[in-house]
């Protein structure tokens, strides 16, 4: 059973995964390889994931007895659904159950590699398929907050290069996202403005971090970019949470998405990325003034001591060089 | 010149590292190859980097018109020392001139490429260069404190493969420093007592996470570790400074990282590492409660999407496994 473990400095909370087990060898064989040549996610292979949790089929899948979209639980999860919130103290220690959930949303039935080689509808069925499990994943109280997130090629840790994403559903608000949802929060106090709002208009305004926009979306290089060539995708309208989405915004999202994963692998030579969907959580106290978005950071730069140790990056490119750089590249 | 960035959301600094600036194609080269055959950092080599800010001898290296350790200025500083503390705002946004220190320590006159196979004594010189650095640039007013950090191998972000660490002195107190002062301190309202010091009182009676010992240091597998195999080194005596330290303990110190570096050497294959150094900053309020200590992290897997969307990191091995496996490998 994985457990959460406290540090006792800081409070942050750890995940230890023990179903994961690694003893000194593993890691050694580790660097050497990743991939098999067998791949469980593609079609044909159902049999090699866990039961599915759910599945999306357009009328010529469903006739051709395939699908598009299939949601599986993880097969070496992180957090596990049974069992109750339990707490318990080792001395000065604290410990909880690893209640949660881990979910792989398998995002193709062919073996692409390339999340942006998919069609903007056959994305938009992924961000259905993300929003459908948020939703379901809600009704159940001892969870706080689902984080979503895709890592693509193996510098960004993915172990399998079919396309997929995962997500893990918490039953604590994780560090990153509490200091987003504690900033958003000073800067109404102090203002009265959403701050992603606020940063929307100005990026809009000045244009030039700005590397994609829509009728409904905007992609931009943030100003305080941590990464080289980091880009974040926020909604137009003020929304904090990403399952509260209609058609218009997901086909939208999905179209930017796209557009800027292209624009990425023309600039930088196919990078490795992570992707990670920031949402509200699923609590009703100050959590109005979030404002959902998508961050995606290309796999570029190791990320070393002095960033660990202070948790301050360094970036080499300032974002209005990265967002001139992506904005210039023309895709069809 | 460098420029600090502050992400308007979470009011987290970033370093805009414009002399490092690098376009898409710098990228592309850079995953290729990080070594070429020449070192700058091998004696003889030294008008290959700037001129030293300090340079330490023992009598067999005076006689012998060499060297054992050197400290200069980082070729590609990420800070630097000339100009003013000016911050500057844009529509929302903050900046703030890059000032600080950005130094090399060379910690042999030899091609050495693992720390670990330097002498004690060797170590424990890196260790007063570390200190008398701080003490010299605490005197500068703007500087708020000083991270001192190791990358040794590339999957660890070093870019030269001579043993050497690095500093860097910053206006800024960083996050991560931050959250461990703000712990500290909180657990020092609540308890009258430092949290380190329990930790290690804790620890040393039920020795399951004990890695090695000495005199006046202790070496640990931390029980919320983030990483398989992550160690701290804590001296045994409260103190917030680390160059307060004495003859001793930075020979004790010396030794527990000689010993633990060896070990996970064993262990796991050689594998490329972080070394961070956490010391209270250089302001004297709320930090008494403060206790500076070393921490080691191997580079065994890959920081994916979640653990950068969540800050919440997923380890598959407990503190107390990686600590028995250490534990039971003999070093002479």
């Amino acid at each position: 059973m994985p457990v959460l473990r406290k540090n006792p400095v800081t409070n942050q909370w750890v995940i230890i995964a023990t179903e994961r087990a690694k003893r000194p060898r593993d890691y050694k064989v580790e660097r050497q390889s990743l991939e098999s040549s067998f791949c469980p996610f593609c079609a044909g292979n159902e049999d090699a994931t866990p039961r599915e949790i759910c599945v999306y089929r357009d009328a010529a899948a469903q006739s051709a007895k395939r699908w598009n979209v299939r949601v599986v639980p993880n097969k070496y999860p992180a957090l596990r659904v049974e069992g109750s919130l339990e707490m318990r103290g080792d001395g000065m220690y604290d410990t909880m159950e690893g209640i949660g959930a881990h979910e792989v949303i398998i995002e193709s039935p062919d073996h692409v590699i390339d999340f942006s080689s998919l069609s903007v509808s056959e994305i938009s069925t992924v961000l259905w398929a993300w929003r459908d499990r948020i939703v379901d994943l809600r009704k159940d109280a001892r969870l706080k907050c689902v984080m979503i997130f895709k890592n693509q090629g193996a510098e960004a840790g993915a172990t399998l290069e079919h396309v997929h994403s995962q997500l893990i559903a918490l039953p604590v608000v994780p560090q990153r996202l509490q200091e987003e949802l504690d900033g958003a929060q000073r800067y109404f106090e102090f203002r009265e403005r959403c701050v992603f709002c606020d940063m929307l208009r100005q990026e809009l305004e000045s244009g030039v971090r700005i590397v994609h926009e829509n009728a409904h979306v905007v992609a931009f290089a943030p100003f305080a970019s941590r990464f080289p060539f980091e880009v974040w995708i926020l909604p137009r309208r003020h929304e904090p949470w990403y399952e509260a989405g209609t058609q218009q915004i997901y086909d939208a999202t999905a179209d930017a998405l796209r557009v800027v994963i292209k624009k990425l692998n023309i600039a930088l030579d196919q990078p490795a990325f992570n992707l990670m969907l920031h949402s509200a959580p699923f609590v009703h106290e100050n959590v109005a003034h979030y404002h959902w978005h998508i961050e995606l950071i290309p796999k570029l730069n190791t990320v070393a001591g002095f960033e660990w140790a202070s948790g301050f990056h360094i970036n080499p490119t300032p974002s209005e060089t990265a967002a001139q750089h992506l904005r210039d590249i023309e895709i069809g």
